[in-house]
């Protein structure tokens, strides 16, 4: 695939989706053709999963379902939007990935994250992002931000510590493929560490 | 878990639901409490998945995420119905379960039935039926009988040679488990050979 793939990973209310959003601005001034996308969700499949995953109506849905529910999702996201515009040789940008599902799935300590590890990264057929870019802050400051309020974010801040800490793991073992960032630091000092890292991706 | 879990596997039209019926009026006669259900479905989750998979106006599923739904649907099934009435100490007759998924999902040579396996009996928590009846018959003969047209039933001839094959392999490998029975024997042939093992399992 000749196109660029750059995943958007960390807690909730880290500012992933303006940071995004001010990629994506800076990609359209430079004429890059991209996609922008967001997981769970992007595609039709996608969306009426997200929908049985998080409508209470659906009542006690099984950890394992949820799970599975997520890669199905990702697997979907990859065979419909982000495996054809890699091959058109475009950038496509998500917000979240295969990481976020190990990450959230695995964290409430009822599955183990290598099992969800194992056919998360079959969904998506082993693709791996290009670049990941990890926006980290502390669960306690992040947390206290979140107005929405939905199954996953009942969980309590241990799930999202074990989150960070495996997200922080991930990006230490491969720091070719991750950009870590301290979520606190300015909106423009994070949009320009990031912007320098993509600008080093891009051809000629 | 206390309970007696029988799954009914084979090909579509060989006569399962029949004898799901005719095993369900004998348990009746005899006052057993019994829960019987059928996958995919079964649950209020499942059903919506199975609405996803079958639909057309879904388009075009990936096989990933189509078997990662299926496998959701089992967990949900398992976690809801089938893992509480077992321990309540009753009998629970399905109309296929994992052994179908791996069959079905991994027969059209795409996906690995040894990937769909692993998660697919993760779904399940590893739990295996105490008895699986597979009605065995000739794709051939089978096939020609289908009135109903779904998406599964598109996937042509070879599909469900393969997956007589892996039906068979799997009794083979575990005859404690299994009962192999010709599904083109009389109704009542069939329904007394099933009742025999049935009853052989059953406490005192």
């Amino acid at each position: 695939m000749s196109g660029l793939f750059v995943v958007f990973e960390g807690g909730d209310s880290v500012g992933k989706t303006t940071q995004v959003d001010l990629l994506s601005r800076w990609l359209d001034e430079r004429g890059l053709a991209h996609v922008r996308t967001r997981q769970p969700g992007g595609t039709e499949v996608g969306t009426e999963l997200r929908r049985l995953v998080l409508d209470p109506a659906y009542g006690d849905v099984s950890p394992r379902a949820e799970a599975l529910m997520y890669a199905a999702d990702k697997a979907q996201h990859v065979h419909e939007l982000i495996a054809p515009a890699l091959e058109r040789g475009e950038i496509v940008i998500s917000d979240r990935y295969v990481l976020s599902m190990i990450a959230y799935q695995g964290a409430g300590r009822e599955l183990a994250m290598d099992d969800i590890a194992h056919f998360g990264w079959w969904a998506v057929g082993g693709l791996r992002p290009d670049l990941t870019i990890l926006l980290d802050a502390d669960p306690g400051d992040a947390v206290a931000r979140i107005a929405e309020k939905d199954r996953l974010e009942q969980a309590g801040i241990d799930l999202h510590h074990r989150a960070r800490a495996f997200f922080l793991d991930q990006a230490a073992a491969d720091p070719d493929h991750f950009l870590v960032i301290n979520a606190r630091g300015t909106r423009e000092d994070i949009s320009s560490q990031i912007r320098q890292r993509v600008e080093s991706l891009l051809p000629g």
